[in-house]
């Protein structure tokens, strides 16, 4: 099914929480290389990609790129206003994202598909009118977005997916990529040395670099 | 489709990882009251539950129970070895499970079907012939599963749903069930006190209660 997916994009100092184990520029790096495979996932799926970028500072060979100031909901509900046709909304840290995981979503009968985040936030939703919709992240954004789906009278389906649901922001969630990805993104990390290691049955991740992160 | 589910249970001092915010009489009523929300799901589901109890000191009013010195690994085995029917393993802290997410596994069409939980464990697996398969848990135990059921010539289906991906072991994960949760573990949580608290944009869990959790 062809839809429209937007994607929003920070490429300036993202994903603060890992600057344990990465410095800024390799965060930066390891952004464009989930966002890489969320992009090359929604093509496979038949969808194209929008990225809302925050900084003009970028640009990308196969989305259109849209530079905005304002803030993501801002952002997003500008979109939305706007857009009469089914949108789907996409974080850019999902790297485990797969074409047939996308497609249960954008496949949904009901009028918004969502998929929870880790902690409560909204990692992908699907809007088939999006001017019935309104953007409302930071916090259990999930929760919030259920109760704004039901002033408006949306139906919602909510997709079960781990995929969809293990977005990267933690040395942590570094593990699960390792074990599940298949893209640009892992590469990127065992180039940079990152490997699975147990310790007392649990299962971490360590670098071997000659360069040290900051 | 009718099914046999086996569900390992710890009824002593279980989920010592929840020590900070539950004692260990608490601990012991949350880990039944997670493993009641797994029975649920499996009758729902169709499929007949079977606990395999590490303590005698417990019974189940809708559920068969196996006791067993032996350690998980040679438990499941020994279970596996004399089983000629398909067989599921579920484990018994996945409290946000539902019937469809039990169906989308004992409906595989491969001879094996696996859920990957957080960290690399395996929190649900479904076998055609349980002869051909042999349980490794502790550690990456997905990826050694995988290499299991490839030793044993088997085709194997991840199934991709973060309901049965959320094994609930430390705080944190209490958020998931506070949100996710609609049955008898949330209902204990919340009778404990325990809420969702938003800080800085994230979502934890604070407790209000009368008694101090050890």
């Amino acid at each position: 099914m062809a839809y429209r997916a937007v994607i929003p994009f920070k490429p300036v100092d993202p994903k603060t929480r890992l600057s344990c184990v990465l410095n800024r520029e390799e965060r930066e790096s390891f952004a464009r290389a989930m966002l890489r495979d969320v992009v090359t996932a929604v093509w496979s799926s038949g969808g194209s990609p929008i990225i809302l970028s925050t900084h003009p500072c970028f640009s990308c060979p196969d989305a259109e790129v849209v530079v905005t100031a304002a803030g993501l909901n801002d952002a997003l509900n500008a979109f939305f206003t706007q857009e009469k046709e089914p949108l789907c909304m996409v974080m850019a840290d999902l790297p485990l994202v797969t074409p047939d995981a996308l497609q249960r979503v954008v496949g949904t009968r009901d009028d918004i598909a969502m998929v929870p985040g880790r902690g409560g936030g909204t990692n992908v939703l699907y809007l088939r009118d999006p001017r019935r919709f309104r953007a409302d992240f930071y916090g259990a954004s999930y929760l919030k977005h259920l109760r704004i789906a039901a002033e408006f009278g949306c139906s919602v389906e909510v997709v079960d997916s781990f995929r969809l649901h293990t977005d990267v922001d933690e040395k942590e969630d570094l593990v699960e990529l390792l074990i599940h990805g298949t893209g640009t993104s892992r590469e990127f990390l065992e180039s940079l040395g990152f490997s699975l290691v147990t310790e007392h049955g649990r299962v971490g991740v360590e670098r071997h670099t000659h360069k040290e992160a900051r």
